[in-house]
């Protein structure tokens, strides 16, 4: 039905949309379409089985899930598809992001979760679409030259560095 | 429908079962019917939420869930219900518990779960028969027995670890 | 004595009343008599005990206890009565709030506590209505309300959220 | 070059083994073409960063990495490829496999790593099998059978467990 | 009344005894008089609490309290005396003891607890020593002889190390 | 040579100050000599030898001494003294004060520190006062004053507390 | 080639520069040559190694590197050197840097990494500095003075605070 | 005064001997005089102390320390020597080697240790032969030798699980 990848970008909570918007601005420079959902897994669960049992007839490659402290979001969409989910743990209030790691990451057998770092949403999105260029062959491309950017803007940040080094302590 | 109370005692899995045998053992000890279940927030996830929906409607007073690692259970059926879930983390293989711990306490505002100890079975039916006693206060002069030979245990075995350091360290 | 349910709020200090206000907002809320407490494991244990064995003929219905640190309060409370206690930790100023939730959670076999998240103070009114709610079914019928509008403001939140994603990536 | 899915799996350590065993049955099970290999990213470096960089246009489709302590071998093949690279941290015998959890989880932004549980094989599979499943279909329908089996294999749990409590308790 | 120096032993369960007993062996080692007591702050609070209120008029010195899990017994002792209470963190079956002594040393301002190593019983006597050493002067040569005779037996231990190292590696 | 009660405040580092001073106002309250110094296990090695070994002889009756990160302050003082050393783990930059608590408590067998709470200066004085008070009786009867005022303290605010709850959610 | 000593100091991104920094100057002050590096083990890999292969060849003595999160830089280098890396942790957005401690010192057996404090860069600078004085003995007499001065620094803080302290307390 | 790279080993207490072990096997195979010696900063102080202010001018060339729970050896011996000092953190009976870890690592500014993995022996050894091998340059080349061997061993251990799994799952 859909040409086109596609990634549901879903959040506990709206307050996890200052971290979650960097997985945005990834998928909308490898021009992966996206809908983002604020749907808790503890609040609203039923929404959120509901997409997810749907999610792939819905043409979605993939699902990124975004939650804090006992951050079940992921592994319960993760529990209705066979899609793969992608988990985002938010750092919260409190420990420092651990509760959240560990709730996303230590699943039981048999229902994976695809874990990315506390507060790692541009790992999260960059993971969607090196699952989606399985099937999507252009975005290994993209890819790539993320890649090769990537390796160019981390040479100019030393050559920077040195060029401040260099004045400061031998000017 | 039903004159008992009445306690549902949920596991994620079967492996489970020797710890949260420590709870059967406290509800039956007090009168308190029960239902265990094997089912899992990632595998059974319709039958957890169809349970949870219906506890209320049939019959349950409260729910008690025992999970391990990223323990979703607890959560999950307390997303379902307005009946007060108990959640007992359980300690698997690696972690020594505290991912269980974790994913089970560190609940969202809207959605408690009341957490015990890790592999704190009989304190979970413990905190069922409280919690029913403030409906059925029959269960309040029990847990006043209960807390009476308690006290009267600690108190034997304080009397026999004496006569033991008496003998070994003064006969 | 009392025909309204009733719940003690005790916290260990008066520094966690910032916390505790979130409590104290939502048995308001509920309609749920309480009174308010400060009253330390330490520094007034006599009072604490004396509190807590009387709780049950002065007609409190369950007890919600706040601590941080080495929170020894919940447990002593617990100690002391067949009330149901819910222990809230605190976050201090060093360890991020394990401390609390661990000196609170890891209660010995025969004297549970019902634990919430750390800080999680909304938590632990909302279980302590649950509890009620056995008793005084009125409050069943409330809390099923407070899950619907829960549910409303998430999918409220959504719908801003888009809005904004919308204006702003696309328009 | 391949017409069928193919996975590579590599450990850090032949001790890995043992655990990385569990992700090499599913495979099998899926019909998953697989690829073992022992190879460190401290003591094979120039073989770990050469076999990465080649994966793609070697047909593999996604790369499995098992490390443990500090474990960097999911991260250096991620370094080197734009495939997929799933993260499989190893209990190791100290710490209980926290530190191959955030060695491996923790990756900067632009290089991910999907991690899975601690020691946990099978799903660092399923989930290669969940990616793949975007370009070869086929296996979609195999994951939406593994899923209905998992579910009624709780189901005969449950019964079973059900059944042994009965006797015990009951008859 | 007492002319001997004398240390209070308690226990929150008699389970803690195989730890503790070495915490005895070094008292009766200084000729220090002791009562030991298996008195748990959660299941014999009262006892715990009239103990603790008389133990100064009962001519104890300090008061050695050894408690695993929500470790509340040396808090709560030392809520109601002005005698030193030493805390010892028993290891339980979980966490690896780390709940137990943050439990023990986190005590808020006004109520301090000596805490020492998790199952430190040996230094639990000591420093008991070391405190009624300040009264009981005999003590202190005790404490130097003790310290004469480490120093010997490290001297000794590194003497049989090397004749074994020697023996293996160089015969 | 000394009449009065004599302690020894240490610390590892003059940016320990600001909390050590918590410590120093409770000993000027309680009428206890005192010498602050700043003084490193590890800067000053032999400073820090040289002092212990000779603080019995120079007349103090305790040793408080103050250190972050790898605190050995404490532990190193503990190896040349048989008086008493109490140990104050100073929260640093990294790890929330976990490192030195552990670096302070976990002393193996044979030279005890008696522990306090993670910036806890002015229980480590406190304990330092109840064990000068042993030798110095005094000093027990203003013990038991500062504990009458804690408790009349935390009485009024409770007191305050109410007033201002009633204020507000009454008025 | 090089008469000099000469340090190659890595960092895995240039916001580590401000950690860094003091590592930098502490060379600088010892008269040792260094390279600065801006150079990532997952965005510029074949850099590092590079980099790495060749530094015994290109004269260093010894490489620092700096990294955090999953902090693999050190260990990389390591892997294509016989040269000693020190590793130096950095504390990052969450976790308070025990991610980046874990993931540099639990370096599996036949490639140490010398790892130091998290955020301890002035440790870093001066353990090459150790390192390299078994090489080049004018280091060794420049450590002895730079021991001296860090003693006399403690003295000189040690007299100001007590001056502090008599002024304020005792004026 | 020596002629050949030499290195004190010195641990804590005998019992650390099993893991230390695997330290004094690798300093025999790539030739390096040693010295092994029990020697505890709490039981021992003077001795450490007398052996570090002198281990240069005896002609060693580093130290390895190993030492578990609040292990201040390492950091005890460096404040006395400008050497380079190895800290082997022992893995001890509680809190699975991570107070070793921290007691050791996180050293205050100004007196480094280089800290290996929790029971890396043999790492703290091949660490102490990369520092030696500055001044011995023919120990670089023996290092040379050994990544060679131990690049060897790798695919060696790679051929021998590729055949038992071909035959396991193939034949």
């Amino acid at each position: 039905m859909f040409s086109n990848p596609k990634v549901a970008v879903i959040m506990g909570s709206d307050s996890d949309y200052p971290v979650v918007e960097g997985c945005i601005k990834v998928l909308k420079d490898f021009g992966v379409d996206f809908k983002v959902m604020v749907c808790s897994a503890h609040r609203t669960p039923d929404k959120a089985a509901e997409f997810s049992k749907k999610a792939e007839e819905n043409g979605y490659d993939a699902i990124i899930a975004a939650a804090g402290k006992a951050a079940h979001l992921p592994g319960i969409l993760a529990a209705y598809t066979v899609l793969p989910v992608i988990g985002l743990p938010i750092k919260s209030s409190t420990l420092d992001g651990l509760d959240s790691l560990l709730s996303i990451v230590q699943m039981p057998a048999g229902v994976p979760v695809a874990t990315v770092a506390i507060n790692g949403s541009e790992n999260a999105a960059l993971l969607a679409v090196q699952i989606l260029a399985g099937k999507y062959p252009e975005l290994r491309e993209k890819l790539r030259q993320f890649k090769e950017e990537m390796k160019k803007s981390v040479e100019e940040k030393d050559r920077r560095l040195n060029s401040k080094i260099n004045e400061h302590y031998y000017a």
